[in-house]
């Protein structure tokens, strides 16, 4: 079963950029590559992923969303909002969740598979980010995964293999399989350097901490 | 609860139409109407829904979709690949599926009840469609309404009134409440007048002949 190819989606960041190098390293799998553009503020994860994929030689493709269209509630695309500085846990980061993005990424992801007669779309979700966002906990995964199953001939599967790990976990897998954590970027702002006060920031530094790791990257 | 809002996914199509007169006249809830350009051979349909829609004096937005980017084996998107002359039953007409269409369109809907605080998103799938489109059948219907619930603050409900209803059904609804069949269109082909040969016109032809009632339409 290697170099059996899956679809990846990966945005950039520092959790999906593990999940590439550890389905290439570990899982022994080909992914494709797919990435999102929904105007975020924090678009320039973009040019992370384009690099990074190009790098590894794998198919990459950036997909635009209509998102921004008919959702303006959210500070990751509307910048008429401020992005708060607490942890995820705060009620007030709700205002970066951007109604049903998963499922939006998920459902356009299974089509392609499905297109390609390929059987596993997996993303990064994981343990840090279901106090808030509600498509990154483990019992949508496994209902969205019953629901795509049921649309395809191919019954494709979402996986998302990091659903009970936490960042500093990522950190330590990315670090033992040599991830260039430099090349990610993780900030909400999606300025030159990272702010180090959104939540995203917050938590890939003290997951660094925690590991007796430096982060390479440069903040403000 | 009267006056309610819901999200209700329309084409142009007479199955859609009929569920937009029973939204209205039969649920009573006022519909807010989406419709999709997936670059499909028959968007002129698109022009039909404008039409209803303005007519009915309901808000309606159109969401490009960049399905045919990623899907490009449906003969509804690829205009290279011939339309078959058969019924839904035949194998022959898988051609005619667009890979996890409905849940992409649905998780859009999804994304834009929820930012609305709208609980409820309706589509119009119904028995006829079953037999090759896996996004019709009820388990399906569950299955993602249950994905979705989870997936939102609103717990959003997919519900696809029709879906145990043939499309004869739906042109009895459809008379009875006076639905303007001549202003829908069913046709694959999107021409100027229906083929009556294709599978979605030879299965519209049906249901009306089954009612004793003669389809408006134009057929070449």
């Amino acid at each position: 079963m290697k170099n059996k190819k899956v679809i990846a989606i990966v945005s950039g960041g520092l959790d999906s950029t593990v999940m590439l190098y550890w389905l290439l390293k570990i899982k022994k799998v080909t992914p494709i590559v797919l990435s999102f553009n929904y105007n975020q503020r924090h678009k320039k994860e973009l040019g992370c992923i384009k690099q990074i994929a190009s790098e590894l030689k794998l198919q990459h493709k950036i997909i635009k969303l209509p998102i921004s269209d008919i959702v303006n509630s959210s500070a990751l695309i509307n910048k008429t909002k401020k992005l708060p500085k607490e942890h995820y846990t705060h009620e007030n980061q709700k205002i970066t969740v951007v109604a049903n993005r998963n499922m939006i990424m998920l459902s356009i992801a299974v089509a392609y598979a499905e297109n390609l007669g390929i059987k596993k779309v997996y993303y990064a979700a994981h343990k840090n980010d279901e106090s808030i966002y509600l498509d990154c906990r483990k019992k949508f995964v496994e209902q969205l995964s019953k629901a795509t199953q049921l649309a395809t001939y191919n019954k494709v599967k979402v996986i998302a293999p990091f659903v009970n790990k936490y960042k500093s976990d990522l950190v330590k897998i990315g670090n033992q399989l040599k991830v260039p954590f430099e090349k990610t970027m993780s900030c909400y702002e999606g300025r030159k350097k990272a702010c180090g006060l959104c939540a995203t920031c917050q938590e890939r530094i003290e997951a660094f901490i925690k590991n007796n790791l430096i982060d390479p990257i440069e903040y403000e």
